[in-house]
Parts: structure tokens; sequence; C-alpha cells
């Protein structure tokens, strides 16, 4: 049923996936392929209503293993109601974070274990892995600041600095297991730079299947 | 940090799990024993919010393994909420249904799988699982007959009594798995027969504890 090509964008808060999954999905739609840009929970009015219990603040009982299942029953509905259409009807699927981000998030940082978090996340996407995955890599400095430019003055404490080091490590045993899968990218230059370098990525999944 | 004794009921709809616990806990409070009576979601909050969207009429287009995903995070909340502050107490714990539920109904029955939702669940419960199960053996049509006795008429289709089979053999594939944990209780006699059995198996996995 498959036959669109499904590439997720990771990187820790700030490295600057939004702006290089809109600038690719810029560039392929300019070069007339039919590109689906998306994020969880991607207007499933499903996943919303999971997405909406994850944020509410009165949650604040709410245990890591609870919110890692709400995450993966998010991802699951986002993935049947809009990643897997697209993909049926041929589509470039650009999704921005998607099971690598729990795995380094929950798995990793919060200290449930890669692999626990990884064999919810399995039953959760079953057999439709990311065909590809870019990881734009920067300094957690370079995140954290450009985070303070867009205004997110609020996550720049102390506690937050030690926490994305240890998201930044989780991502490292990452690219460490999934070499296939995952392309580091170097996001520390300009925009154009890192759009460009991503481009090559896309552009070497993408064509396999034209 | 587990002092006390876990036990869950079992059986398909109508099989009158829910009396003989009440059955079982009068008779545990009037020999004096600590015992707690709980199901799911059990007044936690979280899990309570969760339960809402799995029951929520509009949801028809909610995938199964979302709503697989959805029902062992209303079960992690409440065995951390619920369930494990009693048993950390060292209050005997009665909980109605609890995870073999899921791998019948929504394992089997629903046809995700046993193993599948075996994963799930033991992310869920951790190392929390019962130190018994009681399955309360029925016909479909005995446990059909008690719900049409109760005043559930909606659920006796024919649909149902095919799905009611599944269910059934998906509790005869896990009592195969778990001889150990798992014993099996004649249900069709009157209450107190059926009551007095159960506390025999509750007695029996009570005493090593005392
Ligand atoms: N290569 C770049 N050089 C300089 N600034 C950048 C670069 N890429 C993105 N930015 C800016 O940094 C900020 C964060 O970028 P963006 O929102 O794309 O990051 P993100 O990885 O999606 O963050 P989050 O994890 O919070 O979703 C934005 O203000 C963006 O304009
Ligand atoms: N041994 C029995 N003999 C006859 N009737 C019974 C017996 N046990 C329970 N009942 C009656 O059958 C009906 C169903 O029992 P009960 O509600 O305990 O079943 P249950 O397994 O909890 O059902 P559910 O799966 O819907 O929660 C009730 O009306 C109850 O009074
Ligand atoms: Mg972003
Ligand atoms: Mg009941």
């Amino acid at each position: 049923m498959k036959k669109g090509v499904f590439i997720t964008f990771e990187g820790n808060d700030g490295a600057g996936k939004t702006t290089v999954c809109k600038g690719v999905e810029a560039q392929l739609k300019q070069a007339g392929r039919d590109v689906l840009y998306t994020r969880e929970p991607g207007g499933s009015r499903i996943a919303e209503a999971i997405r909406d219990l994850l944020l509410d603040p009165d949650n604040t009982d709410m245990d890591p293993r609870c919110e890692a299942l709400l995450y993966a029953a998010s991802r699951r509905q986002h993935l049947v109601e809009v990643i897997l259409p697209a993909l049926a009807e041929g589509k470039i699927v650009l999704c921005d974070r998607f099971i690598d981000s729990s795995l380094a998030y929950q798995g990793f940082a919060r200290a449930i274990g890669i692999d626990a978090v990884y064999a919810i996340n399995r039953f959760a996407i079953d057999d439709c892995m990311p065909d590809a995955t870019i990881f734009l890599s920067v300094s957690t400095e370079t995140g954290q600041k450009r985070m303070d430019l867009r205004g997110d003055k609020n996550r720049l404490d102390l506690e937050n600095s030690a926490f994305h080091q240890k998201v930044r490590q989780g991502y490292e045993e990452l690219i460490r297991r999934y070499p296939e899968r995952i392309t580091v990218i170097d996001a520390e230059p300009d925009q154009e730079t890192v759009i460009k370098a991503a481009m090559q990525v896309v552009r070497k999944v993408v064509e396999p299947y034209e």
C-alpha cells in the first residue's frame, strides 16, 4: 500500500527542525513534487485530544510511563489519519519530530530507557518506520540561543540546560544504533546552508522511488 | 517496597467478576483484613480523563492500536496512584479486570495480537504483575443471560455473541500460557458457591505473606 517517501526531522529544541522542514517543503513544491509537511498531532482530532491531556498544566501528577504511552497513542492516530493516507497517495511526507524524539526525550533524558520506549513506539508505528531521518546537529548553546531569539525565555534556566545535554546524549546513542536510517547534518551554519545540506539527503532518499 | 498481595479477577462480560470481588472483599473485611477493591480507572483523575476519551461516542474513528495504548496509559496511572500505594501499605488489593482483559479483548478478540498488547502492558505495569489471577469461567450463554438479567439488553445481538466467543478463546490461550498465575474457577453455580471457591484461592495466595 505504501508508495510515498517518509522522512523525519529530529534534533534538540531550537536546532532548526521546523525551519529546515519548511525550507525543504518549499523547494520540493517548487520542483513540482507532491509533498506534505506535518507534525504531531497534525490535525487529527483524537491525537489533538490526547495532546490536550499531555499539555494540561493540572496534570503535574502524571506518571512518566503514562505520559510515554499517551505520546505513543497520539503518534499512532496521527500516523493512521495523516501520514499513511499521504504515503498511500505517493506523497513525500516530511514529519517534524517522530519516534526518535520519544526515544531521546523520554527514553534517555527522562530515564525510562530507550529499549522500553522503543517497544511501545514500535507497537504504535507497526512497520511504518521512517525511510530516512535527518538529525540537525547543534550545540545545546546554539539551540538555546535560537530559542532565546524566538522568544522562549522560560526554557533557559540551568536545570533545562542539563536536560538538553541529556537529550543530546540520547540522540547520539540513536545515531550509533541506526546509522543507516539517521543522517547527521551540521546545523550550526546559516539557514540556507543547512537547508541545502538537508535537500541533498532528501534527494538521495527520494530518487530510488522515482 | 511492595508488601501487600495483588489479586486480579477476570472473565467474560457478565461472568460475575464484580459480584465475586465484592463478596471476597466483604469476607476478608469480616476477617479483619486490610483490603481494597478497585477497578480501572479507580478514581485517578488522569486515568478517568483517558477513559473519557476511550468512551467518547464521537471517537468511532479511533484506531485499535491507539485504543490499546490509551487503555495501557490509564492502567499505568491507576496502578501508580491507587494500587501501588495500597500494596505499599500492606493491603490485599482486589482488582476487577487488569492486564488479561486487554490481552483477551484487544490482543485476541480485536486481533492486534496477544504478544503485541502484552508488550505495551508490560511497559505500563513494569514489574507489578498480579500475584494471582482468578478466572471466572462461564459459558458465553450464561454470561449473556446474566447481563440480560442485569439489564444490558444492547449487548445481546448476534455479532456480540461471536465476539464473546473470541474473548473466551483469548482467555483460554492466557490460561494455557500462565498456568501458575491464573486459577480457573467454575462460575456457573450460585454466587455463594463461586465466592467460596474464590476465597479458597485467595487464602492460599494470602497465607505466605502472613
Ligand atoms: N540555521 C539557522 N541559523 C540561525 N537561526 C536559525 C537557523 N535555523 C533556525 N533558526 C532560528 O532559530 C529559531 C529556532 O528554529 P526552529 O523553530 O526551526 O527550531 P526547532 O528545532 O523547530 O525548535 P523546536 O524544537 O522548539 O520546535 C527560529 O527563530 C529560527 O528562525
Ligand atoms: N453465580 C451467579 N449466579 C447467578 N447470577 C449471578 C452470579 N454472579 C453474578 N450474577 C449476576 O449476574 C449479573 C452479572 O454479574 P457481574 O456484574 O458481577 O458480572 P461482571 O463479570 O462484573 O460483568 P462485567 O464484565 O459487565 O463487569 C449480575 O446481575 C449479578 O447479580
Ligand atoms: Mg519546531
Ligand atoms: Mg463488573
